[in-house]
């Protein structure tokens, strides 16, 4: 039986794992404070910071809830002093250049998921993809060991999914519109989606205006009984757990690097049970990728790595140099979505959500290639998309009487307008997700960004070029404030310069 | 007046800054455990870890002693949400390859210092550091930056040191000879050292079994007044205090990139006001470097990085393929040693502490170019050496009377002997340190290895090999057990095969 009873407390340290001991047991085990130990219980292991309170009398080990429910409440933990785990010389190995087999990093990522690593050696492993990088094999390498070793749904029946890779505001409305598009020809698109991390709106937060997007395994299970797609959060089901993890210390260092992106969007997907899968590249200023030419490098090492994982891939090169639709934010978003489904949607979001739905259904058979993009706008033009949309709401628990009007928008405003007569000669992707962010989005699914103009548009002194919603007037006047110093939108008049100057 | 009073515990969790706050408090600030607050007090801010606590109902922030006494020991501090430092960026953009100027490095290195970095950000910098590598000036910036964050002590004389990278089991007693060497001529070398890391023994260790090796500031300055040289422990002083804080991060990471070696070393020797540096670099297989050419480039790299930085420089590549000299461990190279200075010590201590001792008299003008070792074996033979070695004990309040038989060694002793007659045809480095860490050192000043033979020597079966110490029972079992793991020694007969083989 372990040497040490557990006594739970209800303190909040957030993902950090911790033991704290009194000075007997740290004498016992051989315990530093700060330092690293192994806890065992009913035969599994795990590793937390060793924190000694001399203030405790009795000889037990005190847990944080969390963790402690984590670890699946044991009663009695053994201590053992930490050694540092094999992982640790892979990822080093990683970082002077070598590349790294399947076993090597399945160790990597299984100790990632187990908690053995801590962020300082998770760290090290990101900045090893961010500077050495992955070749196309250890990229399908570390997508399967992100699928091993979590949780895989089986829908016993052909899955299609879209994903776009983001970076652009207002994207997370073309799912809304696209998904139905596809759902209404009985072909099985069950999207899992994100929260937003840096945007203004994840497909998930959008989605969530309209219906609940937290479902179990098994509830999905059910839902997929009931309709041909939905749109749910991945968050809550245990989906290649190692990516969350990863995310939070991508977070910390600002870094994304590209064999991580691919294997976080990949392993989430295959985990789903998805076998045919289509990629979203936006491209432009401002955009994740900037240039085609990038953009074509990346669709042929995700397709690469899809086929290598037996999927099958199709990849779009879409057009992301500024904002897709009007509306930028959760609430905004849903409301010009469901324009859209309803016939009046702005025509960026139309084309775009019909390209990437016809896609699909080419890859489904359902339209020959080359015509999906006809096929899928026939059928979002007829009504068909709206119906599949409402059975969607229903299913997930929402309203599907709902009118675009009756979606509430945050309740304090504010217009931003043209201080000259001129061109539209740019909106620009970081400072509209930066102003909506600032507003509130997407935690106020109220707040964000309505713009009424878009590149190339013809405007007057005093027009409106945007406005900013917000459920909270100090956020709005923070978001206010940021316009000055970003620069949103750019106006130049037809005359640039005259020659010679004047003098 | 910042807004919450201080409680202070006596909870130990190692180097990890934390803040423990009620609800209350993490409400009012916006804070999640888990999360960083920038902490401010007295017009300074450092950073640090939330812990919420539900349990403490007074609106107050606890802090763990150490911590409070590192910040000064405010009454009352100021919580803010943490924003991420400008340094992550450099740091990132490092990662991805590009160079930095002084003050990006500067920025990295004085939020290491201040605690606003946490390890998950710098596990990255070493990361940095171990795949893109820095160029000759980055290294410059880095060693400066380490030296400014830091304190320098000013001798107001012209100071000389030795320093050697390591990596060679044995290597710790070769100061304890060379610098009463070197000192005996009246030339003024102020050594400090580290205590062993990964090594059975640090010259800071070795020393310490003769004398106290810890000393402030103002008692270092009080030292130099007694003697011309002195060997201290450099951890308590302060000195470039960045490099604690890195070799904490890289340890984790079993890293220790290149750039990162030569500017602890060289930061170190800077802050002491040292102006004439000999680097010793032992080659030879399981030594750090393991060969000429690889020593040559990391002699030159050395070079041009200290004489960036205004320093006179010369660089030894020397013999390290086996142990220096039989004793390894604190207190059997402090026997071998003071022997090696009464003029009966091995070979191989006397030829390369004079070897070393010699090339700084050189650098100091006391001997000609080329002559400096046989001036060193001099001074070695005529006593003078052991003369200033009992100053230099009497100074740092040990006893100068000792002798090596007083030296007190493990009480438990197990003696490897031969199986069978041959030649020994390697000792090996990894081997002999693993087999003296595992029974004790440095921890257990006793504890340690002694050679009996070296390469190229004949033994007969049944010869002793090596004796291992321990003042622990159990732990010189666990060194035995390891012996037959990762054979320290190696035996063979003259005759290696014979043709045709017997059949």
């Amino acid at each position: 039986m372990p040497a040490y009873s557990v006594k739970v407390i209800d303190a909040d340290i957030g993902h950090y794992r911790i033991v704290i001991v009194p000075p007997s047991i740290a004498a016992e085990v051989g315990l530093c404070g700060g330092c690293k130990a192994r806890v065992r219980f009913n035969g599994k292991e795990t590793t937390a910071l060793v924190a000694i309170d001399p203030s405790i009398k009795e000889k037990t080990v005190t847990i944080c809830r969390w963790f402690w429910e984590e670890i699946g409440k044991p009663e009695r933990v053994d201590l053992h002093p930490h050694v540092i785990p094999q992982s640790v010389r892979f990822i080093k190995e990683k970082l002077r250049g070598r590349r790294l087999g399947y076993e090597e990093i399945y160790t990597i990522i299984k100790d990632v998921v187990d908690g053995v690593l801590t962020d300082t050696e998770i760290a090290a492993f990101i900045a090893a993809q961010e500077s050495v990088g992955m070749d196309i094999n250890e990229m399908i390498h570390l997508t399967k060991a992100m699928v091993e070793t979590g949780v895989k749904i089986d829908f016993d029946r052909p899955v299609y999914d879209m994903h776009s890779i983001g970076g652009v505001p207002g994207n997370s409305k073309v799912s809304i519109v696209a998904v139905p598009t596809v759902a209404a020809m009985e072909v099985f698109i069950p999207k899992t989606s994100s929260r937003a991390i840096t945007s203004p709106a994840g497909t998930a937060d959008t989605m969530e205006v309209f219906a609940n997007v937290e479902f179990g395994l098994e509830e999905l299970k059910e839902l997929a009984k009931k309709t041909y797609g939905f749109i749910v959060w991945g968050g809550t089901l245990n989906l290649a757990p190692a990516d969350d993890i990863l995310i939070r210390v991508e977070y910390q260092l600002m870094a994304d690097p590209l064999s991580q992106m691919i294997a976080s969007i990949l392993s989430k997907k295959i985990s789903m049970g998805v076998q045919n899968l289509l990629i979203d590249i936006p491209v432009g200023r401002e955009a994740k990728v900037e240039s085609l030419e990038k953009g074509r490098e990346l669709a042929s090492i995700f397709t690469q790595v899809g086929q290598g994982l037996g999927l099958s891939m199709r990849v779009a090169l879409t057009y992301g140099g500024q904002p897709i639709g009007y509306a930028v934010g959760p609430a905004l978003e849903a409301r010009e979505a469901l324009q859209t489904l309803l016939g009046n949607g702005p025509m960026s979001v139309r084309e775009k959500a019909t390209a990437l739905a016809g896609l699909v259904l080419e890859m489904a058979g359902i339209a020959p290639r080359g015509a999906g993009k006809a096929t899928a706008k026939e059928i979002l033009a007829s009504g068909k998309s709206y119906e599949a949309f409402r059975r969607m709401i229903e299913a997930q628990g929402g309203n599907p009487d709902i009118k675009p009007e009756d979606i509430p928008v945050g309740s304090h405003r504010a217009e931003i307008t043209a201080p000259m007569d001129g061109y539209v000669t740019g909106v620009y992707n970081r400072a509209i997700t930066l102003i909506a962010r600032a507003a509130g989005a997407p935690h106020d699914k109220g707040a964000g960004v309505l713009l009424h103009v878009k590149r190339g548009h013809k405007v007057r002194k005093g027009d409106v070029l945007l406005e900013i919603y917000s459920n909270s007037e100090t956020r709005l006047d923070e978001a206010l404030k940021l316009v000055s110093k970003v620069r949103p939108i750019t106006i130049e008049g037809m005359l640039l310069e005259t020659y010679p100057e004047e003098v």
